[in-house]
């Protein structure tokens, strides 16, 4: 038998949660010959809400758990941890501004961040999935230092699962047979599903379905899939996100087995997204960490769908720009490499003061 | 790559299905090679909800899933099913009778009982999870005279699952190395969990912890641990009850590997168990069925609680029993193989009118 890891769930007292543990326990995640220990982090109004949780888990007898501890704050949540899932989040209260709701998420992935650099394991994985993930990912990975920014990742899984999905039910095949589908940018309705270098069985896709289906049904579909949930099921996806969650970390800690898939990770600048904020791109998963597949052609159709979400993320960043502390290794490693004088986090729109900032705060 | 096999899940829109159909179509069931079609089944004015759960099965983008259909009766939905998964009943609403309750969820499992008997597969396996379990389950087979009564259980695994993780706590084991106990009777608070014959690492339980704590705590906690979940959680056990089903299924289908499982079966009369009830038993499963554990110890204690579980399914089945078919083929059994005259499911208690019963109906 493996040594057991440890695994942080925050929100484990939500509705991804109550689908996500039970699978993380049966050995869904890492595999049924890796014991787990789960640390289960909620705020404390929600701790008794957890403790039934944490009974249920326990009523299950699963061989692969060997322990759950319980947490009312990430410092001790985090501590030893090998992976964390972070579920929990701010939602949207009724009348709450969209800069509200980045500043009261900001808060919550500040704190974490900086719990995940004190206590955390040095090789920790860390996914997130509470919304704006994207931006919250950023958040967290700027508050962690110590940490190296591709430890992080923002879920867009679940939108590449949907494509996926809904595309293998439009040609008949199974989901698994299809390939080179890529969900680029921020997870909200300004997506890309990129379908132009997919192929099922082998076959181009993009040949085998019309043009209008894929602009105008398969798109919007795709981008508002939450929504029509919410409208049939009365409440919003909690299984199909929690599936999502661990297949992303299943994938990145064991394989993708050559398949691409859509992570939302720090942009290195590669097909000319602006450096420095976690942004949707296909991968590849292999020994622990995952490459982006640079050779894809994108048309000029798929090239402004991208530049829209990218400029959506760079909004949400500037948004929360004043609470994210300096990059430091970041700026130092953009000085020694590039040749522009840019910083990778502010992708030439600022120059300048990005640098007084990054300046100001070390 | 194995045929599909189809999987009925009736209440497919509520609570334990939402964390049990996930599971079963990541293939935590039958094994990630075995490709499933799943016949959603609810009541009319659940599709909407049901649709939506199916949208999230798709979203998944499971390999396994060869197809997904919905239905609103169980004739349909049970069409050529290996498996089914009753998990649909009529909850007890405010100021309902126990006899009421009885009566309305008699009337869904005679149906689902007639439904399987037309049109399932002939070798069908049918778990009952929805409550009164035991009775629910009694009710189904009796309407489904051309089925054997060994193709129907209640489950009872959820108590036995819960007493493996409690027990295991307790005693700072893994609950996968304790063997030997067994939930008996009836899925309700009378049931008796029964550890004189279990074993944790090899070595007798029952020497190792406090009379007192098992008869005083241990016992009432299993008994009363849905009540303790709701307490905590502010909702019934929905994720450790569809484990359990499936726990129940995959043992049952797959073999339980030598170990000892508690299932709700139609009693042969082994231990003294009035025949003709679905009363849990101590069960090891191979090749596709299951056999009772015949040789295990009963003390006095053990016998009093044993008689007390039956007895209240006895009062259930006397409340439904106007409402039961005869008993055809195992009165036709009994009629050649018992001496005393006795059909099975009369118990003794009133033989002529057993008798009187089976005459007049077929
Ligand atoms: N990335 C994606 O694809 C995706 C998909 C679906 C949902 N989501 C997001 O996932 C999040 C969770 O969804 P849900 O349905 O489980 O919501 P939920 O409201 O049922 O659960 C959220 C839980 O998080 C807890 N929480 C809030 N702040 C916390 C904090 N600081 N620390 C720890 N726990 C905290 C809450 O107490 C609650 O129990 C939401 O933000 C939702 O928008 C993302
Ligand atoms: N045996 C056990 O150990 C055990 C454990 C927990 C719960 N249960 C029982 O399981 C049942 C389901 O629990 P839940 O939490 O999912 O409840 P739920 O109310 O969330 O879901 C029940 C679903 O069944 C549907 N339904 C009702 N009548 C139906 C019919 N005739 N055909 C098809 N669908 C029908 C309802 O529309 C509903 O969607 C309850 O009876 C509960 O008491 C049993």
């Amino acid at each position: 038998m493996k040594q057991p890891v440890r695994i942080a769930v925050t929100g484990a007292a939500g509705n991804i949660s109550y689908s996500l543990l039970f699978k993380i326990a049966a050995g869904e995640m890492l595999g049924t010959d890796q014991p787990v220990i789960l640390q289960l982090v909620e705020i404390p109004q929600a701790m008794d809400k957890l403790r039934g949780v944490a009974m249920e888990l326990e009523d299950c007898s699963f061989p692969l758990v060997h322990g759950i501890t319980l947490h009312d704050n990430p410092f001790d949540g985090f501590k030893g941890i090998h992976y964390a899932m972070l579920v929990g989040a701010r939602p949207r209260s009724k009348g709450m501004e969209r800069a509200d709701l980045l500043e009261a998420n900001a808060a919550i992935f500040s704190e974490q961040g900086k719990a995940l650099n004190d206590v955390a394991n040095r090789d920790v994985k860390a996914l997130v999935i509470g919304n704006p993930a994207n931006t919250n990912c950023l958040i967290l990975s700027r508050n962690a230092p110590d940490l190296d920014p591709s430890q992080f990742c923002a879920m867009t899984r679940l939108d590449h699962n949907r494509s996926l999905g809904i595309l293998g039910n439009k040609l008949g095949v199974n989901p698994s047979d299809i390939d080179g589908v890529t969900v680029w940018g921020n997870h909200s309705p300004t997506m890309y599903p990129d379908l132009h270098n997919a192929t099922a069985l082998g076959e181009s896709v993009i040949d085998q379905i019309d043009e209008s289906w894929y602009k105008t049904e398969f798109t919007p579909r795709i981008q508002k899939r939450g929504a029509e949930i919410i409208e049939w099921r009365g409440l919003s996806s909690a299984a199909s996100a929690a599936q999502a969650g661990l297949d992303h970390m299943r994938d990145w800690a064991l394989g993708s087995e050559g398949k691409i898939v859509s992570m939302g990770i720090i942009s290195d600048g590669s097909y000319g997204v602006a450096k420095g904020i976690y942004y949707s791109f296909p991968c590849i998963c292999e020994f622990g960490s995952y490459q982006i597949v640079k050779d894809l052609e994108v048309n000029e159709y798929g090239q402004s769908m991208m530049k829209k979400t990218e400029q959506e993320l760079l909004e949400e960043k500037a948004a929360v720009d004043h609470l994210l502390p300096a990059d430091t290794a970041e700026s130092r490693e953009n000085l020694r490499t590039s040749t522009d004088g840019q910083t990778q986090f502010d992708n030439g729109v600022d120059a300048a003061s990005a640098y007084y900032k990054a300046d100001r705060i070390c």
